[in-house]
């Protein structure tokens, strides 16, 4: 059952969007994440589609799975954009199904921009950056992205002042994290931050899941390993 | 579609035992691995379960939820276990749902137990190696799982040479990580050993995916942090 968005309190209400080739492990670790904090805080999450029927990891176009490979889990929704519950944060996964056109995302990019003034928090993982440039709300907001998918995404954002190196950033209620796995570290970024008994929710859990998180922002050996130039600073 | 099994190849066909409970991000971190090899070799996954209805990450027991949280994604099967084809692999997650009675586990014990001697290779992530050793399986071998969860799994497995400290073990064909976490690395690891490319793949995925893996299989502070005392060298 879904509570009342809380005004005063830590968020509550998170909402992940789902869409067709979205990466499984994009939303994995940030969930991975608030499962641990809900031993001890009430928790709840809603997983947002176009419909109801299950949203495939796997991409769209053939040419994405050079290998005729059977690697993509499906995962159920469980509500639509359109009866989506009021959110205190929305998460954006990123995957190769961010780069689809306009037309194939029109739902989601709308979802996106109706959604945002009414959460209190945005949270971005790896790609999902993408997205949330191409409704504009990022132009002229500090971002980061995924550093081997670097070209590919800064693209769709030109008015966007990307940073380079970043684990994540901060840019007022907008957090954007690098790739993959630094879904875990701006999760429990923003868990520190959020929740008054935040860094022993991160220390008991990050030991559970037996992760030693990254809990400098500017840490990012890959922004040097794909040759990207140091630009605006974190 | 299944391809036959790969009697001299590298693995191609990849299970993963879904059960009420399992830990969502145990079976991501492997399935993130595979997903990357995938640009460059053939890979099959399927996901096994009792039945074809969505498997709930949600434990059974009310008391394993004490907030009344709703953080559980639920995923598909493509198989149940009466079905599933041929495998080189067949991947064991933890999760809280490991701890439920012989009776609620018993066909996947009973899957286990049957198709071990069919597979080249068992991987258990986490608590993970908790099925497993209930099967005996995992008798007089060495393996280890996660550190925090210690004592709730090596009463499974009292004549297992349970390995501390350890990232992860491997012991014949049966690889058996620590914590959440480890399944990235010992999936990298395995990865690393199976194909001739094997580290060519780890750099250029890890490298993709934004992670630094542990590559020395007694990386291990968390035995440490959890009092567990050194026994069963690696």
């Amino acid at each position: 059952m879904a509570q009342p968005v809380n005004t005063t309190g830590p968020p509550r209400n998170y909402g992940v969007l789902l869409y067709r080739g979205y990466d499984f492990q994009d939303v994995s670790g940030p969930l991975e994440v608030l499962y641990g904090i809900s031993n001890t805080h009430q928790i709840n999450l809603f997983l947002l589609a176009q419909t109801l029927d299950p949203v495939l990891t796997r991409p769209r176009m053939a040419a994405m799975n050079p290998t005729n490979s059977s690697v993509y889990p499906t995962t159920l929704p469980t509500h639509t954009f359109a009866d989506a519950p009021d959110l205190d944060v929305l998460i954006i996964p990123g995957g190769l199904g961010m780069r689809a056109s306009d037309e194939l995302l029109q739902t989601e990019l709308k979802y996106i921009t109706e959604t945002y003034p009414k959460v209190k928090y945005l949270i971005t993982v790896c790609t999902g950056s993408a997205l949330l440039a191409r409704t504009g709300i990022l132009d002229g907001r500090r971002a980061t992205t995924n550093k081997t998918s670097w070209k590919g995404v800064v693209h769709f954002g030109p008015l966007v002042k990307w940073v380079a190196p970043a684990r994540w950033v901060v840019d007022g209620n907008i957090w954007t994290s690098a790739g993959v796995t630094a879904g875990f570290d701006i999760m429990f970024a923003f868990v520190k931050t959020m929740y008054s008994d935040g860094q022993e929710l991160v220390d008991v859990w990050a030991k559970s899941i037996e992760y030693v998180p990254h809990e400098d922002s500017s840490w990012d050996p890959f922004s040097a390993m794909n040759g990207i130039p140091t630009q605006n600073q974190l």
